[in-house]
């Protein structure tokens, strides 16, 4: 079937790709020119303006928007003044469930749908498939089953082509912002996932601590029994081992073992880690229910640690040290 | 080759049967006699005291135990009285990895190896195969590679037979102490990761909040904007999605999926999470190190919770609130 | 000066009865007629209906409300419709800081001031004097300046009258939101404090688990060096010695000390701690900021908890462990 | 009485001026000759040597060690060997209170006694007092009575000359090891009351982060609704007023509003946070004693990210959010 593509970065240049590839007629816009003319190349129709792009479709329009999330409102806005009646605007972008929940009461109101999609699969969907969580009304969901279709992973590895939409890689979890609500505790359950692997991984490497001398002063805390932390860990080995067999194996975890082994010491990274939204959404909609998740607030916390942001709480905690105690500082390493 | 199993509980039961299938000779021992009946059913060769196991060992003898942590070392002492120089003790089971640096120690004086084993797969090994991290000498840890390859998943699904060990699921870590150590560190993760889907899957089971009623009181806080928790969401649903193409997937997600589809409240649960000492040691280990761990400890801290270890602490912040507040606690539910 | 407080509950009443000490002429009406009536029995100027109450005031009206968070927004606009240019509007509940912010925009249009005062004191204020965080336009606070003078603990132990504000107990923080917001920081730190000491105490309490008979089976964890754990603390006396010259001193230990020697089991409470908003906006806004607040977050988390909020999470780790390892959950105590 | 002091550290020193102000009479010790003539000069008997120490002392001679925790042991050890039955070796410092289990064993057998006293109150308590969890056997803990009643902070304040000794500033809290118990839980909870106040200042600091111009990109998650953020707090006034009236209220508060005061930016400090070892044993006692601390957890994993530990699990998350959605670090600022 036909849809239209606006946002033609690594999700949305791949996702285009995987569904040329399985015969649809993609349509596609980007404010980047080159984007565009690069997926022309490749068989999709290109626009050169907004009005160009939904011109280009024929109803009931299908215009699937993959972009950042602080742009998606405004510019869902302006899709949607072009469109008609029973025309259906998706958002695949990590955007706020809650922009979901609006502005399908707005689009509503003009007989237009909305559908949000979450959309997981990173740079490898384009092989693999993309996991998709849907949200929005019955029928509009219905008319792309085609397109999700052809997204999500399909069949294969003991899922037959009839079996039910969620063994093959997509699920209709609800009413609009419902997808996105779902795609948002994935990533926060991503987040704490990987902190996990990670905090482990870094006990490993200080297994050998024992051997490395400390400073004997009282602002140093000494490693009692020392000779319980002499051991060398193949950090690369160890993430490989665990793939096959254990109770941890997963895809982060191949992924991390892949890595580990091309840059043992990963050297090309600072250690500034990024959020992008979904965690912290998560993390609020917790507070909002009155649901525990400490384990998803302290992977959360420690990003924006790494990001700097404990600095003047930590000072706060040296300068009462040093106001009740006369602890001086030891500097920074 | 030979070896001797003593503990035939659900792992060394299975792991015996794994063995037999792998063309290994196995003689097995329990203080329960019809485990050992069982298995002798099955082909094992079957002992009735610890003398008899030992001596129907040929040297050099492989002891494998799998046993309880508490009485491992104990334990582990006979067995080796009973050796001479040359022999390997195998400790497959929980341990804390400090017993395997002490007991390697001791019985390296006598010129007998330890080997740890930290053992991964569950009920399922027997079939998957087991994912095994290994501590001990070279030399023993050589002698022992026909177990190892048979116990561990070994080749298949893009594994070469001659693959590096890690791929086809053992790997030797380092001296005695290294195997368990890994293992606890598995563990600690294993903790994090089931911790991070139990609160997103329970975020998810709380979108539909804002559709119950809540109470008015000063006791309680009222949840603001109700209108963007209207979800019903299919938690069997979700699960299953997340596991076709999402970043993630995972073992543990296609358990708790595969759970949830049978049982989809959890009925028979009552959610008293028990803790085996792997995920206490690992949290010792960090502060021994001086490593961050805040999601590995909220975890296990979360189990303690499940076990009622927070009633009097939550009793002393009632207290505190009716002191400065008149706050008059609310009911238990 | 003249004021008029509406909303005489615990905290409401009790103010009242500070500043007519302190020789203001109070109005007073709550829907409650019996809590008018006995405030008027003090010497307040009682009202029976919200027309009744405005009109009883001079210009420039100053209305105190002290009503639960959840109906304030509503009252305030009801007061307001009734007021003139020129008058006052105070919220001294504890309300979201973000009301206060859109309200005085409200009120602003009309000429009317919107003044939020965040009040801490609890149940002892009426003697001690209450702590005041305020925040709004600088004209309508300096008006108030007799009322929060009053309020506050004011001059005394090396305090003298001609002190800064701050050191007397009241505060303009900034413009209207800001007193709330800082009174919504003060609660979260609340929960943090409240929660260290009951951990703490909760440790203390469980120094003597060596004396205490532990099950051995496989999903209890052992206690190690149970010769370690043989103390029986006496808790009230401990919380009662670290009020002199230790670190920890403080008005809630002070308070947590007196609740221990009135009932060492705190028997009386059953361990259902409730949270009533702040502690919640609190980690909202270091969501929203960017701000790690792992403490503050896991204080509020516990009470989550303790309100029987993590039981499906708990159930979710049952069921895994059970699906993977076989694990049987032991019944809850 | 008499008492022999060794250590002659900022806390040893102090402790002796305090004890020569009550009329004690101190024989002093140090490895720094200097320490010793100070307080020579100020009225206290010197020693050149431990064997001079030791012989200075009348029976039933009472040595107190003020020592680090590393050497008290061995140092204790010494002392010992030159001491004979009835005397008494008191541990002051900061020691594992373990350390006192086991050597009261030792000393016991020899009939020597073991006292261990918790000592908090930092460079204030020469003339605050310092606070005393004592552990030991009655008899010693008895006749040191009249050394605890003058470093402790007395009568003062509604508390009488005969008030029970926890009001006084001193309490016997049980066998050799409970008081260092006592004292380690104590710091533990001081870890976690420090970072309560430190994460809400730095959230008071962030109030105004919707003055603050935000990058737009994909790796820095916005600010929704900046106009909520717009408050520049004064955070010395406001610790300020939080000390008089507020539940908040603390000596840590006091100390923190001083030190904001003095220097409002923190600058002389990085935000380096020391641990001095009792904050890592409150941790091992609780997850040894399965007591949830996720609060004092916390502040802990906050100082070790606060040294720099963290450094490899951010690497490893950056690492892994390359690897499944081509995410790119954003440098450190």
């Amino acid at each position: 079937m036909q849809i239209g593509m606006m946002g033609l970065g690594r999700m949305g240049a791949n996702m285009v790709r995987r569904l040329m590839r399985g015969g649809h007629e993609c349509v596609v816009y980007d404010i980047n020119a080159a984007s565009v003319e690069a997926l022309v190349a490749e068989g999709a129709v290109g626009a050169t303006s907004l009005e160009d792009f939904v011109g280009a479709l024929k109803p009931p329009r299908c215009v699937w928007l993959m972009l950042p999330a602080a742009i998606t409102p405004k510019i869902a806005g302006q899709v949607a003044a072009l469109m008609a009646e029973g025309d259906i605007v998706i958002d695949g972008g990590n955007s706020n469930y809650r922009d979901a929940v609006d502005q399908a009461k707005r689009l509503g109101d003009r007989g237009l749908s909305y559908v949000d999609v979450g959309t997981s699969g990173g740079v490898w969907g384009l092989d693999r498939g993309y996991c998709l969580m849907i949200g929005g009304p019955d029928q509009a969901v219905r008319h792309l089953d085609p397109i999700f279709s052809t997204l999500a992973p399909g069949a294969g590895e003991g899922v037959s082509a009839d079996a039910p939409t969620a063994q093959r890689g997509y699920l209709h979890c609800g009413p609009s912002g419902a997808g996105h609500f779902v795609k948002m505790v994935h990533n926060g359950i991503e987040y704490g996932l990987m902190a996990a692997y990670a905090e482990g991984i870094n006990i490993l490497k200080a297994a050998n601590s024992g051997n490395q001398a400390r400073e004997a002063d009282a602002e140093t805390s000494p490693l009692a029994e020392p000779h319980y932390y002499q051991f060398d860990i193949d950090l690369a080995g160890v993430t490989e081992v665990w793939r096959h067999g254990s109770v941890i194996g997963s895809w982060l975890l191949d992924l991390t073992s892949e890595a580990l082994k091309k840059d043992p010491a990963l050297e090309k990274f600072g250690g500034r880690v990024s959020d992008s939204g979904e965690g912290r959404w998560t993390l609020k909609a917790a507070v909002d229910t009155g649901v525990p998740a400490p384990v998803l607030s302290s992977a959360l916390f420690s990003r924006f640690s790494s990001q700097g942001e404990s600095e003047f709480a930590d000072k706060l905690l040296s300068a009462m040290r040093y106001a009740f105690g006369g602890h001086v500082e030891k500097p920074k390493e």
